[in-house]
């Protein structure tokens, strides 16, 4: 459907939207003209808390997690246990792996998964930030909560060689979660055995993604 | 799943993109996590121009559609039959009606349709100057083209009777499109066959929401 906007300011509008990933020409419209007709004031708070985030986010200096303070809650909780450190790829999994109450020891954010064909390299992950942890602190386990891709394939087996110099137990989660899948889809009962059903990994550790 | 978010700014972010209609708060992470990995003046761009739209929208002071200009490019065409005018809910059916390239007439934007639980009356949308439109202009012929709904029944049945006393003929466009549907959501095909087939409209029409 060729589109002609009547109005420039409508056409840049929507094609802002239509930026955001799953969103279509259409659906942007649609978002686009629901906003148009909100006050101006709520239109005002939603452009400026989306801003605002990304201004003022700020990384916890531990884990790397979305925090509003320099140490986020998690890490600053002493009950919790910090020789386990849980890999995950992004706050969503954080906050679906909290969600499964299954899980007691600390996160760690990489930020993302090696990803060659989107030019994302080890060194644009926090994987160093990883080996420092375990360098320095009493981490006796690292479980690997990526996704079950040949992207997060790569990633495990990666941080798996960097870490192997130091003695320390390596695990993955089990594969309750279906090949293919997302972590932050599982439902919590899945995510959640397969959080205590962790197996060790090391060389003989089969991909998914073959 | 009750969610916990790490921080509060990521938190009000999400809740702002889960008004909007059809995102969940699922979704909506998903959508602030993507800006969140955006540079910084990608993010502005994107706030900016929503601002803008909200701020600066004009509507064309004849057609009362979007427009840039106070007298829309449509309502300027000379060679368009202004004695003929289709009227529509909102920027999305013109947008749809004139990609059949079967209208040449023009079109009155009413703003939404008639929806007591909404709280939308006849007067919070552009009927009385449509009737102004009717009574000062050379106007031949009305075709509604509002949604088949119980709403847009009773948005066809108090224009029509609004128009009644100037002489005009009265029309709605043929119900190719399937009754319950929206008319945005109608291929091109049927919408201009619609368009084409539309039939008189009086007290014996039949409503569609019975």
């Amino acid at each position: 459907m060729n589109r002609h906007y009547p109005s420039t300011l409508l056409e840049n509008a929507v094609n802002e939207f239509a930026k955001l990933p799953g969103i279509g020409k259409k659906s942007a419209l649609r978002l686009v003209l629901h906003l148009l007709r909100q006050d101006e004031d709520k239109v005002i708070s939603f452009t400026d808390t989306i801003l605002k985030l990304r201004q003022e986010v700020k990384y916890c200096n531990i884990c790397h997690n979305i925090s509003d303070v320099d140490v986020c809650e998690i890490c600053s909780d002493s009950s919790r246990n910090s020789s386990l450190i849980c890999v995950v790829e992004n706050v969503k999994e954080v906050m679906a792996i909290e969600n499964t109450d299954q899980f007691s020891g600390l996160y760690h954010v990489l930020g993302g998964i090696i990803s060659p064909i989107d030019g994302i390299g080890p060194s644009d992950l926090e994987i160093s930030s990883l080996e420092e942890r375990v360098k320095s602190g009493d981490v006796k386990e690292v479980v690997l909560a990526l996704s079950a891709t040949m992207e997060g394939d790569t990633t495990n087996f990666y941080i798996f060689r960097k870490l192997q110099p130091y003695n320390i137990k390596v695990s993955i989660i089990a594969r309750g979660v279906s090949i293919g899948d997302e972590i932050e889809y599982a439902d919590e009962v899945t995510l959640g055995r397969s959080i205590l059903n962790r197996t060790p990994f090391d060389e003989s550790y089969k991909p998914y993604s073959k």
